[in-house]
């Protein structure tokens, strides 16, 4: 059984991006990152980014309203954004504080600067294989994490576990899109599949996306297949000071025995996501400079 | 073995859409149809779409550019129809002859009269499961014979060959909404797809759209299942005075007597497609009035 080392391949990643933004003609990739309020988790991911960024060279612009702020200036705060011709990306960390309504606050990112990538646009342009859009940061993390394990979904079928908008639906349209490294054969179940463990355990590569604590269990895979763990999910651990500890979707310590490659969680989909959005940035920085 | 009559279901649809667009406030919906030359088989699609749409009460605007129309003129003719609040829906009928730029012209559609459901946008919706675009006509009418053939995908294994961009992916997305009908557990093959028969025998409902003459045999498929034949190939054939006969990507002969529904080719999907442009056309309209 071989590991697939998230933190390892997103330290590569990090390295390569560094490298080709110190070799970008012009301005610095500049990122706009809002957070809105307090909540301690946003303050951790923004904070994340920023040093990512920081890392790679990417300038990161960090734009904090106050929780009060009204919906229609939070919208006039992304049109600025958008008009900025200085500014490439622009994440608004989730969640937004009640009474923001969230979607309408994403539906106003321009497209081309939609770096997080869940624009219906861009959503479109992966069923189109158009790779002008941006990918959603998660399933771009799942796939570069199959290319540099050397998986190939080629001939490959390829289960993924969850339809959701952000994960499920956007990875299986990339597993099959017909390039090099993908062209898998594609099949998606969820919480209405009927005999979820006979289908799960057709995959020659399973992708849980979820959300639910180590539900894929040792009867649900078959022996050699491959397995990306895209759950996080916090269970109570009394032994931990936090209380809790984090465990991926598939029951890590029952599967993994049986399968080929597999990702850890924590250490496996997870460091993939902050540098997708810092590969998103620089995409945004070059298709701007056309 | 029930037949899916898709003349039958087309026919009731018309009925529908005739006693809404009678039903509506204001001026009738107006679809405009592009057709550059003179290819005969456009010629008769075009006159297919004027009859219906005729029979519904649904305008029509038939616009004839010549054969020797230049890219940039027949956009400043799409950029025309999208300013002109007359016009509800756009259709241009393809193939566009050489060398017009068929994909430029369709995207200079707006999203909201892209009745032919062709738009980056309009399909990102379908992932999104936002019902406020428009479907592509053929899968828009493989899910209506579906739910009017009394199939309810929920719990369903449903398996789609073929992943084009205009019947394959969107069928999939559609059959895999949460929403009462669809909820369906779905597998996408392909050309590059390990053991075809064995996914294809996996599949409670099975849309075949892999555009090859009755390339799905009687080994290929699960006894009992329903099946909704997409493709309408020619083959040659010396006894019709045509010199070839239509026939599906299914073995009719061979398959039918397995099956508990099909649908013939032609007389399946084929007259439903006409009828979801209508559809669509009318939606157009309702969206404008709002």
């Amino acid at each position: 059984m071989q590991l697939i080392d998230g933190n390892a391949i997103a330290a590569s990643i990090i390295t390569e991006l560094k490298s080709q933004v110190d070799a970008l003609p012009g301005r610095r990739p500049c990122l706009a990152l809002v957070r809105v309020g307090e909540d301690p988790a946003s303050v951790s991911y923004v904070k994340k980014k920023e040093k990512t960024a920081a890392d790679i060279g990417i300038e990161s612009r960090i734009i904090l309203p106050p929780v009060t702020i009204s919906q229609a200036a939070l919208e006039t705060l992304i049109d600025d954004l958008n008009a900025d011709p200085t500014v490439d990306g622009i994440l608004v960390q989730s969640p937004l504080p009640k009474p923001l309504n969230e979607l309408a606050v994403f539906r106003r990112i321009a497209a081309h600067k939609d770096v997080d990538g869940f624009h219906t646009l861009n959503l479109g342009k992966i069923a189109q294989e158009d790779d002008t859009g941006f990918v959603a940061c998660t399933p771009a993390g799942v796939m570069e994490l199959l290319a540099r394990s050397g998986t190939d979904l080629n001939g490959k079928h390829v289960v993924v576990l969850g339809r959701s908008l952000i994960v499920g639906k956007p990875v299986a349209l990339l597993a099959l899109q017909k390039k090099a490294g993908a062209n898998g054969t594609v099949t998606i179940c969820h919480s209405g599949t009927t005999d979820l463990p006979a289908i799960t355990r057709l995959a020659d590569v399973l992708i849980a996306a979820i959300g639910r604590p180590e539900f894929v269990k040792s009867h649900m895979v078959k022996p050699g297949c491959v397995i990306i763990d895209v759950g996080i999910n916090r269970v109570p651990d009394a032994t931990k000071k936090t209380g809790y500890k984090l465990v991926g979707d598939v029951d890590f310590a029952g599967v993994s025995p049986l399968v080929s490659k597999i990702t850890p969680v924590p250490g496996g989909v997870g460091p993939m996501t902050v540098c997708m959005l810092m590969q998103n940035t620089l995409k945004a920085r070059r298709l701007s400079a056309r």
